[in-house]
């Protein structure tokens, strides 16, 4: 017997959907401004939603021991998705401030105590990003997970949300870091004899090269300071700067009890970072490199979001104490000022060079095609 | 007893909205793609929920016998909110693009015969708007309300939905009609003892003044042609356009059969859009105008995304047929170049003339503050 | 004799335009990316010089000793159109991002000591709308009108332009003071008899309604607090919320040496402010809210830009010292949490009550049409 | 002796940038709504310049005999690129519509003959993407080369500009076929013995596995088909459709005095097409992948270009003829309707299959990478 034809409103489940916008009195007594409100935080659910299953996909892709080469094209697509998911909320602020403060006051106390704070998937977003709760900016007096939980501190479907999320290990940092620790660098990889050297070698030839350039920077900006004063600053500043690359890229900068198994761990991750970056045109780094170039873009989407969260909130309540208690735009500020999740990809920008300035490489061709030697050219 | 305090998740029903994505055959089995396919129309529906709200919130207002003055501002309020919802939906195509055709003909047997033509809410903001049935460009062989019944040919969610807007009326197209009609010409009111021939005055002035300027562009056009032939073109051309809009002022246009009272009501309409536009600096114009000019943002804003929307079909899927059974692209094109609703708002746009060559009115006192001559400035 | 038939090249001076970018050392030895950057720095200046114009004229509406009632849509067209330009800059910077970290350092040395903080236009921006020399985050170690001058200390184009704008006097935001100033307010007009008073009484009155919604919200929030310390610190907060805004509105909160007079100023200002966004469907109002309203948008765009400037240099260069000697990223992030212009217009939107807390008014019909008392609708 | 100092000004060229906006009769005697119409016009040249210093480079790319793979992901950026460039030209026309029909009217006359028709650069655009000649629609009653010329006639810098850019082959779509003709094909290069039989193998493979998804699709449907009639309609649409899917695949569409190697080479460039976006997973593809992907974007964001511009003048100025004499709105839809250069890519989309009824490839590890074997993952 065949199925019953497919009809759009059963498929997209339009009636239940549309019934779903009578927050608490019933939509019939309910203000423009007020389900606009209402389908403003439906619509950033459901693309959080989107969101979440392609960070959770590319995670799952990232955290198998091998990573198949063809499977990198597919996580940038997915990360390239997400900042365009990311955009999207972005983008409804504009909407929203269509509703004047006065008129947004309007319904405002009906809402006390709740509040976009308590949107369990974006905490889950950056839960699954990586974000680490010690890093979180407290909000008010209580921690974000009570702010969750039911009103009388028993849990609620958000705070077991975020609790699962919680304990879905591990998150897309940890698990991109495991897979840039394998990366072959310069034609060795971890398990191979002598890797540790090598890699040393390929860090230290690039430490070399990176105080060649500030060498020559310091050098010009010399010749154009006009006083001592002058010079003196400038000459602290570049020594400041070659020796923090040298500390970053051997992982001097851990702190004393890291033991020398994780120091040379994270050492490898971050001459891993580099050196993708540095050799980008090598066809097994040209898909590495776009996955780190869509990480950078999908935690500065994130920022912006976070920055235009923060002007949106200015403009329509100003500075008054939001209604979940608390301290509003400036908190809102202070967290896309502070929480970076992928610390050492951003950290990596600032060290890299021109191309004319880097080390040469030893073994190019193993990054190479299987056809590439051919004359072909597909 | 104090109600329980409010939530986010319980106001918002994030619970409730989170579990309506799982289209045929449950979430579990889906892919990434086809959860995005669903949640990009059901914010689509959402988005056109808002819309609607506004649109028949606007036609109330201009369906009143009298429009408070002070009512216009929060009107333009609504039309720009509307603007900025057409331009939501036109933004998920470039999202709704991350899918490539191979990934999107992955899931699309499934909807057949189930088509983005269902919606029944899209349909019915076309109808809120004022289009009439008879524009409609045929959909196949099919009736528009016959594609949104259930494939049996019974009533359906959506159908019943569209019936009813049908029945909804006056259309926002019909009513702004009404409001414009009312408008006072020069200081004169529908009602008042001879205004047939005062708006009659004012629109000879303005025909005039049109033909003054045609002229002068005729002439120097001429001093410029090359050939006869060049002269002569140009000659008809100006002819042409001094003539339509003489027929166009005085609704000459219309079909033979119209009546004298219908014509000159349509005349009286078409001198108050002209009057609005061109005297918008008198104060109890300035938010008519605003209005005139909302509602053409309205009906692009509504051209746009139909543009839009073609080319993203074409981009995803090409020119095939669509699960509707359409000719996909082509018919989505000839919608946004054929469909105009407020088609003498847009014909006024080609005859308006520069400040200097306007007609000067005889009444502009009539329009001003109460607190105007006063030399306050408030 | 007829002028020469105009072109498009010769308006437009296409070919003049097309030959300025050479950059150092002439366009044949230039890659793309670096014309790009220079293409984009030139179109940024290009928007800055239409912004100023619009800022300037709109300034010089507001400094007039009259500013005529029907002028002001013409203002809040400007001040639209000026958000969308910045909109536009803003827009730049997701272009600017297709330059990666290597292939900027490429040119990037070339440019030495050459900055985006030399651009005089962005100055004279900020110039216009009324940041003040001491609110600056001073730049390095040397004064933003040192950065502009010749690198010898000679007066440069861009120094001479800035310092031309720091005599072009008022700014934006001292011009609009001097117009709120002169709000009637519930009728009564800064040289009225009994002005003072009358307007004090309007704060008052507010004041009172500012503290009954105060009150109001205190219970709800105690009535739900779980312990003595969460109702003391509530107790406390709402007590400073009350106090704050009484200060604000009698203009308690300025410096101790200010005078009476610039006292009472100060706060007759503020009330015209709150005036007018609390009873803006009064006619008379409607323009100057949306005055109001542009001048919000203008400063947040302003903001919005100058955050997404930082998302950019932090993604494409990191977190290293920028050509000019600045801390880059971080200055940027500064610049946009601490400048604010019109710090007051802010202040008044966390004060905002919902429209069914306001005070009633005396004088509504002051602020009516002529034709209103008619049943005209125009 | 060290060069001068860097400055912004000089780098930028500031001064003489400013200095280009003074129309006709000097900027002094211009409002704002003018000089903002000179702007957004040399912001568009601007704009132009960057994308054809990008299409160039790309076409160039191409059109070496031999395409090194590494060189495709910067081809990729280059596209895209174009494509954010094409954007930001889209953005101006909502900034060109803060101008109203009655101010551009103000200063429209002075302008006339000129007309953005006149910009040589866009034509310069059209034909370096591979625009044909014979393809244009007529601009009322002259050819697009004559509205380039000085209205006497002779050559102005317009039209020097478009002529040399004709000379400047192959255009980009012609050396795109180039290195799509080069394609290896399952394995199979144009020039091993036997690679048209293999290549028409595939084809057929394709043609065949293509087929039996229609017929899927018409069974279904079929079973649906509620009158005799509905079943003649769908046999008759899906045969054709197989038929004019075999036809386009083995080239049997072109003209019927097309040389055999015409059509031989046509059939092998489209298999390509095909090929590169149905198998691509495969590491040699990925980013042949991309840049089809590229190509699409490119057309498209031109395609929403031209519609957005007939929407702006629509806008701006209703349907009255163009300044330069064309039909203006229509003549805009109609080329954004009816341009299309890359139609085999376009035909290309109309044809592909869900992953899962594609034919297996013989060769897949000709595709891979040197590394793969390994259980390496970079």
């Amino acid at each position: 017997m065949p199925a019953k034809p497919m009809t759009y409103w059963n498929y997209i489940k339009v009636e239940e959907l549309l019934a779903l916008q009578s927050g608490l009195e019933g939509e019939d007594t309910m203000r423009n401004d007020e389900v606009m409100f209402v389908v403003v935080h439906q619509i950033d659910e459901l693309w959080f939603k989107l969101a979440l299953r392609e960070l959770v996909l590319i995670r799952d892709l990232f955290a198998q021991r091998h990573v198949a080469e063809q499977s990198l094209s597919s996580a940038v697509r997915g990360l390239r998705r997400t900042v365009l998911l990311f955009g999207q909320v972005a983008s409804h602020f504009a909407l929203m401030e269509t509703l004047t403060t006065r008129d947004y006051l309007a319904f405002r106390d009906k809402l006390y105590p709740a509040s976009g704070f308590q949107s369990a998937q974006l905490r889950e977003i950056e839960i699954i990003m990586g974000l680490q709760s010690a890093d979180r900016i407290p909000l008010g007096h209580e921690t974000y997970l009570r702010a969750l939980q039911n009103p009388d501190g028993s849990p609620s479907p958000a705070s077991r949300r975020v609790q699962a999320r919680l304990e879905d290990l591990p998150s897309l940092r940890v698990a991109l870091d495991e897979w840039l620790y394998r990366t072959p660098i310069d034609g060795s990889l971890p398990d191979d004899i002598g890797d540790e050297e090598h890699v040393r070698g390929v860090a230290e030839g690039f430490i070399e090269a990176h105080a060649r350039e500030i060498d020559r920077n310091r050098q010009r900006a010399m010749s154009e300071a006009l006083t001592p004063e002058d010079r003196e600053r400038l000459d602290a500043r570049y020594l400041r700067e070659a020796e923090s690359t040298r500390a970053f890229l051997l992982a001097e900068d851990l702190p004393e009890d890291t033991s020398a198994d994780e120091r040379s761990r994270r050492a490898r991750i971050r001459a891993a970072l580099l050196f993708i970056e540095s050799y980008r045109e090598l066809p097994l780094l040209a898909w590495p490199r776009e996955v780190i170039d869509s990480i950078v873009a999908l935690e500065q989407a994130f920022v912006i979001f976070r920055q235009r969260h923060a002007r949106m909130v200015e403009r329509v309540i100003g500075r008054r104490t939001g209604t979940g208690g608390s301290a509003g735009v400036e908190y809102l500020d202070q967290t896309a000022l502070k929480y970076r999740v992928f610390r050492d990809v951003w950290a990596v920008r600032t060290l890299l060079l021109r191309q004319s300035a880097l080390p040469e490489l030893q073994n190019p061709s193993y990054y190479g095609f299987v056809a590439a030697d051919d004359d072909t050219n597909a």
